[in-house]
């Protein structure tokens, strides 16, 4: 309905677009710079005390200074998340991408949230964890979108009145989805690699002018980091710049590769295949047994944390004095997420295995393993292969790194699914899938339909609207229009959970139902009906009515979203998942087939589609043949679709 | 359906679809390599002829040569245009872009098509006219993917068994996309690019499997054109390798730029962006020109193209006589676009002029250049970027280029549309936008479904099928139960004009309408109603029907679509075009509100949502207030979609 206004008003909507991507993008490379600062000199200082200590032979001190301050600093990151916002909790990709699904999770991208996750993944990192910056980068970058697009927190006061256009779902999705590339942007230096990431693997919808305004938000992340870097190289920031934005670092000017090399590299993709998919079936359970202690109470998970910090710094003070002593090469380090980092260890230990045979050095074989490791775990293509090809900046082993990217996909995907769809699953979010599963084709749309239908009329009693408000979950309602205000029952269209209430706070209701009050709509300002910020939810238990107010009409014509998207209840349940994912859904009215039934038979939502919920109520799709048939299709469906 | 075959037919329909995507990024990479052979060898022998002449005096002899072999060529490649395959006209793009809106124009991905292609883009681009490789090698490559798609050209007989699985719309549209893509690797030795410019260029819809599997067919290209040109290093090749394939080359080793820089980039960008809308309005009006010509016949079209050859080649031998001879800077030479190498001389210029207050070399102003002319008359940001990326082997300056393709991207959005959205519609293909035009929200369906709806009978007469398709262009019909085969006229489904005339041509018919063939479908191989290849179609006029089979009967049931997509007529205009882009429709009914009415009354086309047709049905909405909206609008689509 913007473009119901004058020129003025587009131009400022448009420019305001573009500069909430400007600003998105500043703010995540700054965060990001901020994150690799923390880390550097608190991880930094850390280091050089102990190992100072340690070239003094006092390797007692240096280990209790190195426990300690790994075991201080894991607490700081736990205790915030636990007690602050537990929402920052875990790597935050799977939060964004349900998001960006349509899966809105409370308190995922509120200030709190922000400033917890920042703070955190500094600690976190310090403190040696086996950790990334990858994953908590995009849920940074998520968040200074979401807060940008809903206007700043209004919980804090911090708000903006200009910021506030954009009140509407998509242009908030959009935002996301340009601070999750800048995230990853400001994370690897890799703007096209933020980009493709953006697309890959956490959108659920991409539209061609999306993809121009992600470019332009990760462009401004690489100028920014770029002028800070170069801010820093005058030593005014302590110790970064010292080991961290490292790139790759493979010197050969040319490398040069033959047919001879192609066995060794394929062995690498399919190891870290194996591997890749090993490690999502290890992660998987780990994060289930965590999960189980999680959730005995924030105490336990306390003690969690002290545990596998004490481990962590025990395996990793120990282990150097178990392996002989080797000058270590120096590029390993590398800014990869953290399986990343096996990864390289993993391909420089297959290519000095194999060395011998090849003409390859190792440094690549590093970088080809780490390749192998993400394509396995991660299940990207495009935008690792970018993002490894920005940090080496070198394009000449492209052909290298998709052929092993491509082999690792394939096996790890033979096995079991990329991890970000694990985690959101282990989440619980209603995750609408982008394939459909085989047994919908065998399904219509009315099989899934349940429970009673609660619809309204046009000119609907306010005791009834509180009473299904109160009684049902459900957040959208069709209204139809029965006699005698139309000669027969006619959908007029379905009226959002969000507008009753605004509607019933207003308490500007009609006394009787005959009539109607033809200027209802003209006593809102289209402000009212805005979406709220991501933190507020209006609550039918927190208005009041009277008794009198009870016995009231309300005329909901005014407020209805009149064209709906609908299917006919004979559509089969597959093609209405494609119509309800392709389109972006959240209410699907199901229209009768015979015309002598009432004009709407149900409405499906997203959580009609999930495969629980249709197999729960179908038990024979399980039970006969498509237990067998899914079973041998999961390897399958990510290779078909 | 072919879910519901065995594991094995599964397993073998995916190896398949990869098999045809390594053969597609084969021929593709095939393809590719003899167009520059075949280039380089022929417009090098010609200029070694010439350039000898000239070294020795005989300048009027060489000039004879020059124009005569140019001349040659030229009309080469135009007679084989003109009395072959008049679709292989043009740079193939728009086509490719049409295919994959939806858009089967005839013949445009035939065998004749094919071959006409690449020789003529071998004539064509070495008779010295301002031509470039790309747009042919992304036509080639999609014509490569949907003949093996389509499982070879049954005219030539050349088919083959066991690649006819792929007889559906989306199979074919996927395998063209990876085709495109690997035309513009093929054509840059770019896989990411090639894989970018078919996500933003072409398609109009994205699955994320695709992406993968465009990667693979890119990354085939590269390896394979990395094959083919180790082979050729061994001067096997003729003149290959000595000019061609070549990539710029910034030689500086780390190319730094400050904030000094940034006011010289910018103005690069803002004129790139200039001239490139500038180049779009005049090759918009050229073209119209062309055109003209053009229809007058066919001697008319080799007139023409011998008047631009003669023209061109006086300009090429006559302007370097003008100018100062200076020596020729290295890296001017390269592989872009044709619009590409004037933007690397524009850049060079600039570069040139302002190059004192600047501290980047004259190569990269030459690349920031081509990049500012590309994004402004392609507007393609990130494939663009990508592809200069992988050209120049430098990703240092991946900001810089960043933020040029932003600059004249903007600035050129804000003349007119890109370049093949200009083709497209200069073609006359019905191409259907991704976003909705305003005034679409001020409609409902109900108001642009026009003429008298053609619906069948479950059981229908031959005859009045027979008419029907012989009176009517329509390719979809709607199938109504009538009584007595239902209690009320009640909506059944779809039947497309394809499946009809399977089933006339079988001429199984039924003698009087009571009597249900309860197997017909029994009759049928699935492979009968598999979509035949792009250049076969039946045609109503070619079956004969005898006086006694028009008056049988014929049960559609069997062969219609039963869940087709519908909406209701007083959806919002704009609603049911997001719905009919993003889904991929072909056909959608409407249904009425009141179920009093016919249960189907009317059936929206791709043609329903051109903005001529329905500004034709409301001419007021033109007259009255959107044609000064639309006007100011056609800038800010682009920018706010």
């Amino acid at each position: 309905d913007w473009r119901a206004r004058g020129r003025g008003h587009i131009l400022r909507y448009v420019a305001l677009k573009w500069a909430l991507c400007f600003l998105v993008g500043v703010l995540s490379a700054a965060a990001g710079f901020v994150a690799n600062l923390g880390v550097e000199n608190v991880a930094g200082a850390k280091f050089v005390v102990t190992s100072n200590l340690m070239l003094a032979g006092r390797y007692g001190t240096a280990f209790a200074v190195f426990l300690v301050s790994n075991f201080a600093l894991t607490m700081l990151a736990t205790v915030l998340t636990v007690y602050v916002a537990p929402a920052a909790a875990g790597s935050g990709i799977p939060e964004v991408k349900a998001y960006l699904n349509g899966v809105d999770a409370p308190d995922i991208f509120s200030l709190k949230t922000l400033v917890v996750k920042i703070v955190g993944c500094i600690a976190a990192v310090s403190s040696s964890l086996h950790v990334g910056k990858a994953g908590p980068l995009v849920h940074t970058g998520a968040c200074i979108a979401s807060i940008l697009g809903q206007g700043g927190s209004s919980k804090y006061h911090l708000t903006c009145k200009w910021l506030r256009y954009f009140k509407n779902d998509r242009d908030r999705r959009d935002l996301v989805t340009c601070g999750a590339g800048a995230g990853i942007a400001a994370a690897f230096r890799a703007p096209v690699g933020g980009v493709l990431f953006a697309l890959e693997a956490v959108s659920s919808w991409w539209r061609s002018a999306l993809l121009w305004r992600a470019f332009f938000t990760t462009a401004m992340v690489a100028v920014v980091l770029r002028a800070l870097i170069d801010f820093c190289k005058s030593d005014k920031c302590g110790l970064f710049g010292k080991g961290g934005l490292i790139m790759f670092d493979v010197t050969s000017d040319y490398i040069t590769y033959h047919l001879v090399d192609l066995p060794p590299v394929i062995t690498l993709g399919v190891l870290g295949g194996v591997l890749g998919s090993l490690h999502n079936f290890f992660l998987d359970k780990v994060l289930r047994l965590y999960n189980f202690i999680n959730e005995k109470g924030q105490k336990y998970k306390l003690l969690l944390a002290a545990v596998v910090t004490i481990c962590t710094s025990c395996c990793l003070f120990g282990l150097p004095w178990i392996a002989s002593c080797k000058p270590c090469p120096s590029d390993t380090e590398e800014a990869c997420p953290s399986i990343g980092r096996s990864g390289a260890t993993y391909g420089r230990l297959v290519g000095m295995l194999i060395g011998s045979q090849s003409t390859l050095d190792h440094g690549l074989f590093a970088v080809l393993g780490s390749a192998a490791l993400l394509g396995g775990s991660m299940r990207m293509t495009v935008s690792v292969c970018v993002v490894i090809l920005e940090l080496t900046n070198n394009l000449l082993m492209l052909p290298l790194v998709m052929l092993v990217l491509l082999i690792s996909k394939t096996v790890a995907d033979a096995f079991n699914a990329n991890i970000y769809d694990l985690l959101v699953k282990l989440k619980g979010f209603p995750y609408l899938e982008g394939h459909v599963e085989p047994y919908m084709r065998q399904l219509s749309v009315s099989d899934v339909v349940t429970g009673p239908l609660q619809a309204f009329n046009g000119i609907e009693k306010v005791g009834h609207i509180v009473h299904v408000l109160r009684t049902t979950g459900h957040n959208g309602f069709p209204v139809v229009d029965e006699p005698p205000f139309s000669d027969s029952p006619v959908l007029f269209g379905l009226v959002l959970r969000a507008h009753l209430l605004v509607l019933l706070r207003k308490k500007d209701f009609i006394p009787n139902c005959s009539a109607s009050a033809l200027d209802a709509s003209k006593q809102f300002l289209p402000h009212d009906f805005a979406k709220p910020g991501s933190g507020k939810h209006d609550r039918i238990e927190e208005i009041e009515f009277s008794a009198e107010e009870l016995e009231m009409f309300v005329d909901l014509h005014p407020f209805t979203n009149t064209s709906p998207y609908t299917v006919v209840e004979t559509m089969s349940l597959a093609k209405a998942h494609v119509l309800f994912r392709e389109v972006g859904l959240r209410h699907l009215l199901v229209l009768p087939k015979s015309s002598k039934r009432a004009p709407v038979v149900g409405i499906l939502t997203r959580h009609d589609f999930m495969p629980e919920h249709i197999l729960g109520l179908h038990p024979f799709l399980f039970k006969t043949r498509w237990k067998k048939v899914r079973f041998g299709k999961s390897a399958f469906t990510n290779l078909v679709f």
